[in-house]
């Protein structure tokens, strides 16, 4: 009667909390959160029992990583860049502007030193984090009026946070912090003449095209968002053996779920969206390269302030430098070519 | 005492044997497999133990999935387009010529229909398929001389298979089965005058560079190939539902994380092998041109012959349409413009 208790340890009751930095609304993403705990639920016989909640049920959005952190919850789903404001750092493990896309992203994480400095970085914060889902990179955002040049930037009053705020602030952009139900009045009365949010399927629901009509692109702040699960390491360094592997195939199978979702779905909404009265716009090239020389400015800044930054940034750097180089043999000359027949009709 | 055999049930103790259709010395591709057993031995304390044999141990290669459905194994890591002889539609899930890249592929497994409707299709074959790996679009192959137009492959040996031979061979080329090490001597005596093989990491180990200088991409008939388990179907139906949920989900990881490895290396490769003398050329418009016309007809022709082909091609043409309308707003301007940087230094 020894074998029997051993084994009965393999999957003991566990029951963790969850919090997301998201409101139910965003169902593509609050619902990768959901995804996680469904699956290990699943691979556990519901013995490890993650409970998810929305952003506010226990802490506001924005502190779901410092929850964890502290051991207020277990873990939580939220993407990186939020707690730029603490340590510049978190930003390269979601995005930074013009950072790495979505499967670049993963790439460094999984088979380059990515998955490694960022876990370094955050055991600082008492965090393990695992990427847990990706949008793919967002749009630029809502604008009541054309912009064709940085000086049409100068004054704008745009709702864009983080590092993305710092840039555009760079160029004259005075950028607003405003919660995604306040955007639509806001543009409505023209007390913002700009908004970001996140791509087409989200941004539909809300519907910005009846009250800022041109819809530029690309999210240049946002290549390939990571959205991650990061744990109390405390916890996590607790968990059994094979609830970590379980944990964390649970996230890499809910990251590629949320990425397919979200390219379904967006497709779908853009169509919508142009039938709907929004004008795509792609950025000028003028503002692209004022951006990206503001961006290169920002992160010069930052690697003086954060010796963590400076490593991981540089690293990151290396990677993105080699996979632009790569991704524009193969993937580039394929996409382009079915992206001719799409255009022509021919598919 | 109800309760410990009970929960010793959970976790039961299941040894299954996988034949892999690559050889060892592919080691990303090959180590795909050993990648999912060693996910699913953690995430089971070890219980559930899958054994991998590289290709030949018990099966040839191109018989992996047929030793799956008759039970000789339990399992098979393979690529389904390998199958398409004996019906076609075993090509949709992995990748047809002009098909989905490599992302659009997950959307469309994941998020769109093809998951449904290639189950419904392997089950016929007695198989299970969930995708575990993938190369990303692979490269155009090599060659002793320069071809710039459709005459230029006439008559042209090349080293190609499946439905991209069929597709060649309507462009004039003389398709030829070889395998992996007897592509280099044959180049070498002019036996041949092509050959494709994957991309720059696995092609820089045989050293095709040394005997056709000329690398051509993209490798237009797989833009993003599957890489697939696929299991018995009586086995995956006997396995405990936690287990098909351990095993679902160390697939996924090991789809992202196959994809992952192959982008660091790739990149890396590529410039040893234009540093030891492969010249870079991009298909023309005119090849590429005829052989997307070569594919469709290719395509009547195969729903004509198989329903299940008609049926999935459809969904997947469809799916694929959308895909290639959003990518181009998003992701391929953002993709473009830090292209322009790599190429300019600033990166």
């Amino acid at each position: 009667t020894l074998a029997a208790p051993a084994i009965a340890q393999e999957n003991p009751k566990i029951s963790w909390r969850m919090t997301s930095s998201f409101p139910k609304g965003l169902d593509t993403i609050y619902g990768g959160g959901v995804d996680i705990a469904d699956r290990v639920r699943a691979a556990t016989n519901g013995n490890f029992d993650i409970q998810v909640f929305a952003a506010g049920e226990i802490v506001p959005g924005l502190e779901a990583a410092n929850a964890a952190g502290a051991g207020t919850v277990e873990m939580a789903h939220t993407v990186l860049y939020y707690y730029y404001g603490k340590e510049p750092t978190y930003a390269l493990g979601a995005a930074i502007p013009f950072g790495l896309n979505a499967r670049m992203q993963n790439a460094w994480y999984y088979a380059g030193n990515g998955g490694t400095l960022m876990n370094e970085f955050l055991a600082t914060e008492n965090l393990f984090g695992i990427p847990a889902g990706n949008t793919g990179v967002q749009m630029g955002g809502w604008f009541r009026k054309e912009i064709n040049t940085v000086e049409d930037l100068k004054g704008l009053k745009m709702r864009i946070g983080g590092l993305a705020g710092v840039v555009m602030q760079k160029l004259g952009v005075v950028p607003q912090q405003l919660p995604g139900g306040d955007i639509y009045p806001a543009l409505e009365k023209g007390t913002i003449d700009a908004a970001e949010w996140v791509g087409p399927y989200d941004d539909n629901k809300l519907g910005f095209n009846k009250v800022a009509k041109y819809y530029y692109y690309p999210g240049f702040w946002e290549g390939g968002p990571v959205v991650h699960a990061v744990i109390n390491l405390n916890k996590w360094n607790e968990l059994p053996k094979n609830y970590q592997a379980i944990l964390n195939d649970a996230c890499a199978a809910a990251n590629s779920n949320m990425l397919g979702k979200y390219d379904a779905k967006n497709a779908i909404a853009l169509k919508e969206l142009v039938g709907g009265g929004a004008v795509l716009k792609p950025y000028s090239q003028e503002i692209l390269n004022a951006a990206y020389d503001a961006s290169l400015a920002t992160y010069a800044e930052l690697k003086k302030k954060s010796p963590h930054f400076a490593k991981i940034y540089d690293d990151q750097l290396a990677f993105k430098k080699d996979a632009y180089l790569w991704a524009q043999i193969g993937e580039y000359t394929f996409d382009t070519f079915m992206m001719i027949q799409q255009r022509s009709g021919k598919i």
